[in-house]
Order: C-alpha cells, then sequence, then structure tokens
C-alpha cells in the first residue's frame, strides 16, 4: 500500500552573530527540535554556524555537514570557479531534498541572518520549487558588531551603505566617500587594500574593526591599530553622525 | 547606617520586528524578567515594542510609559522641534536614572535593534556616564521585510543602500541609481515623493513594499500596487542581483 508522505521542511535557521542566547526563541527551537541539522563547512575546519550551536543539538541528532569544494587555486574569475560551486550546491540539494521528500524536516544552521549574503540563498533558490523551505531570521554580523562597539551605527537621516572589501579598491574610496554611516565585510585578506580605501576617503580615525562579535574572541580596534591581517569574521564600520535631538 | 546600594542597569532591548518568538532568547528572558519596564509610545497610542511584548511582562510589572511631546505643528527645521524632543529625553533619562541610582534593573523595549535609526540611543547617550546601559542587539525592521519577501536582499558583491524616505527627492534618485540593493525606511507620507524616486531611477518594477513585517497585519505588495499612504511600519526593498553560482 503506497501512503503518501507528508513532505518535510527545509528550514534556513538564522543563529544570529556567535553568542547562544542571540539565536530567536523560534530558531532556539529549531535547533534544539530538529533531528537532520546541516551545516557549511570549509574541509577540516568545524564551521562557524556549527559552532554556535554546539552543546544544543539533540542527543539523535543527524548531522550533514557540506565541505565547500577547495577553490583556492581557481581564481574568482575562471568560469571553473562558478562550476565548481554550482556543482556543489546542485549536491547539497539533492542531499537535502531527497530528506524532506522522505518526510525528514532539516534545520540548516546559518550565521547571522540568512538571506544576507549568505550561503543558504544558493540552496534556497534550489530547493523552493521542489520542496517546502522555511526561513527564520536572525541577528546579522553587522548587529552584532555595532554594538559591540558601544556606539549606535544610524541617527536622523543618516544613509548606510553596506559593501563587500572585495570590490576594486577605486570603487570603495568612491563609496566611502559618499555615505554617512559604513559596513565593509568579508575582509580578511582584503585588509590592506581596505585600509588604503578609508585613509583615501579620509576617514581614518573614524573607522573601527571588529572581530568575531558576540564570539568568545571578539575584539574592537581602531582600524588604525590592525595589523595586515584580520580575520574572514570581521567587519569595519563607521558610526553616522546624524541629528541628535 | 548608610549601605551602599548596587546600582542597577538601564537594559535597552531589542526585540525584533514583530513577531514575539523573533525575541533572542536573552531579549526575551529580560523582557519576562524584569520588574520595570519602559517603552516609548505616541500619546493615546500602544507603541510598537510595548504591543510586541504583550502577554510577557512579570505581574508585578511597574510599566514606564514615555510619551513623545506633540511636534505635529512644529516644522522639523525649526529649532523648537529640537528643543522639545531635547527636553523629552532628558526627563526620561531622570526617570531611568533615578531607578538605577535606586537599585533597579530596567528594561527599555525597543523594536528592531537598539542602534539601528532607534529612539533609546537618544537615552543611551545621555544614560552612559550616569549609571550601568547595557544593549541586546535585535533583528532590525528590515530583515523581518526581506525574509517577508521570500527572497534574499544581497549576493556577491552587491551593495546594500539603506536610506531614509525623508531625503529630498534628488537624493533619493541618486542613490537609488547607484546602489545595487536598496532599503528605506521612514516612509508613511513620504510615499509619493519615494514612488517618483524610485520611477525615475527606472527600478519601480523591481522594487516591493513591506507592512508591518512580521507582525500579525504582515502585507507584502509590488511598490506599483502601493496607494497614496502606507503606515509608519513599512519598508521599501529593492533586491540585489549580485553572483550566484
Ligand atoms: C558570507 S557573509 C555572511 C553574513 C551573515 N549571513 C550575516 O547575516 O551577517 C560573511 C561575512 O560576514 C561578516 N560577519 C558575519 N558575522 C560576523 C561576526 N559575528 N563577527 C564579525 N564578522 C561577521 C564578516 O565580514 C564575514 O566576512
Ligand atoms: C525609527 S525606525 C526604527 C528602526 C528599528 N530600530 C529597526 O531596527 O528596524 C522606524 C522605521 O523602521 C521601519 N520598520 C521597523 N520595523 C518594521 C517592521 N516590522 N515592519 C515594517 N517597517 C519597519 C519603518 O520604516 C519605520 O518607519
Amino acid at each position: 500500500m503506497n501512503v503518501p508522505i507528508k513532505l518535510g521542511t527545509i528550514h534556513g535557521v538564522g543563529l544570529g552573530p556567535g553568542a547562544q542566547d542571540l539565536l530567536s526563541v523560534r530558531a532556539d527551537r529549531l535547533v534544539r527540535g530538529t533531528r537532520h541539522v546541516a551545516y557549511f563547512r570549509k574541509a577540516g575546519r568545524p564551521g562557524q554556524a556549527r559552532r554556535i550551536a554546539e552543546g544544543m543539538l539533540r542527543d539523535d541528532v543527524v548531522e550533514i555537514a557540506m565541505e565547500y569544494p577547495v577553490t583556492t587555486e581557481i581564481p574568482l574569475a575562471d568560469p571553473r570557479y562558478n562550476a565548481s560551486l554550482s556543482a556543489f550546491y546542485a549536491e547539497c540539494t539533492e542531499r537535502l531534498s531527497a530528506l524532506a521528500l522522505a518526510g525528514e524536516d532539516v534545520a540548516v544552521l546559518c550565521e547571522g541572518d540568512p538571506f544576507f549574503y549568505g550561503s543558504f540563498m544558493h540552496l534556497h533558490s534550489r530547493l523552493m520549487d521542489r520542496v517546502p523551505v522555511h526561513v527564520v531570521p536572525g541577528i546579522t554580523g553587522m548587529t552584532g558588531a555595532w554594538t559591540a562597539t558601544g556606539m549606535p551605527i544610524t541617527w536622523g537621516d543618516d544613509v548606510l551603505t553596506v559593501a563587500m572589501a572585495t570590490l576594486p579598491e577605486d570603487e570603495l574610496i568612491r563609496r566611502i566617500r559618499d555615505t554617512d554611516s559604513l559596513v565593509v565585510m568579508k575582509i580578511g585578506r582584503n585588509l590592506p587594500k581596505l585600509r588604503r580605501a578609508v585613509a583615501a576617503a579620509g576617514r581614518e580615525k573614524a573607522a573601527w574593526l571588529v572581530e568575531y562579535a558576540a564570539m568568545p574572541e571578539q575584539r574592537v580596534i581602531l582600524l588604525t591599530e590592525a595589523i595586515e591581517v584580520t580575520p574572514y569574521f570581521s567587519i569595519l564600520l563607521i558610526h553616522g553622525q546624524g541629528r541628535r535631538p
């Protein structure tokens, strides 16, 4: 006899910037209650999202580690870079949709918010026409970062620009000149370029660097105090100076 | 005998965009556990932050409603506008710091994230040299809004611009033309101006309007479907189209 199975749901769960008590109540329930838990990681690394959830998973959890293909030798502009990632996301999609089709829910752990420069988005777009997908928003890394500085990021009519440090130096300079308040993400090895751009825009003394916001290693320094490298989990901030009655 | 009192802490608590289970675990604990609970509201209105916390407060809660002075007759450019608000924030600061000096903790309810265009910031800057102040980050209204559209807001190297609809029309047009992905807040009566600006920038078909994100009245429409007014709690979004392997 063929009993139709109720489809499972793939939940993209925003975990927030790092601290376990910064998960939303909804995310907390899903992470603790779902049997199948998936997450991205680099080969040989624990993965930041998985690290945040340490100690929260069910005893009978089934973990699905989705390991990024090693692309360090392929330049970003090479079509093989995209092809390799695309094949990887397609394969993850197969794994997760097979579970949903078998009636199992899956919680995909996402650092920060899933829809803000997140890897889960590449699964979401592939899964959404096949199985039920549901997104739980999270506190973004940048919100964790400005909270760590103890200063509000935007006031009154301030314009906030969010840019990636992977942009060309000229473009970074132009963006920094043309905004009240600034967030720059994906810094890592782009730090020297970013420092030059901030200096060229005349904002070096107002720029803060937050490493590992809301994580145990959190560190808040002025950009001028930074050395040549900064971890992948770092954010540059320039606070707005808008109207304050 | 004079026993020195342990100072209380003023907690600026981000409640997130609306749903109760989108409070962080940390915020949830503070809202349920703190006896003195303060929030801003317009005279005669319940206040959005207080509304989110409905049913969560302690039985013996002491509520501190901080009612904005009525400034509707004073134009924003008039110095009396700022003076009136400034006196109001100073008065709220006195009320809250008196409690902290008497050893009482206070939870100040903040819609979204406290440090992102929030009213609490005006208390924070006045309180911070006087009594212990602590900020709990929250999921921003814009994160609630893009989650409601079911589409990621930013991909790859997309630039995200956040602007207020209170900006001059020319400035809005320029900002919309010069960004990949867009968030506009504080819309309300500025909707007609914003529509003209989005149309002038040629992005009208890509613009979404989210009213009351994550609240019971949530509504997601295309900007072209909007009528002349939209509530204060609405956000305009244009999703980025960056790299997607
Ligand atoms: C692929 S993006 C993911 C963003 C994430 N979805 C979010 O909502 O913040 C990775 C970048 O986010 C930033 N980031 C995210 N969380 C962070 C944290 N807790 N501390 C510092 N940087 C963080 C870093 O700049 C990092 O390079
Ligand atoms: C004074 S700002 C407060 C922002 C808040 N602190 C945050 O983190 O989102 C008020 C503006 O935020 C936007 N907003 C905040 N929450 C919202 C929600 N749940 N739905 C729609 N708009 C929201 C609206 O544009 C509103 O005019």
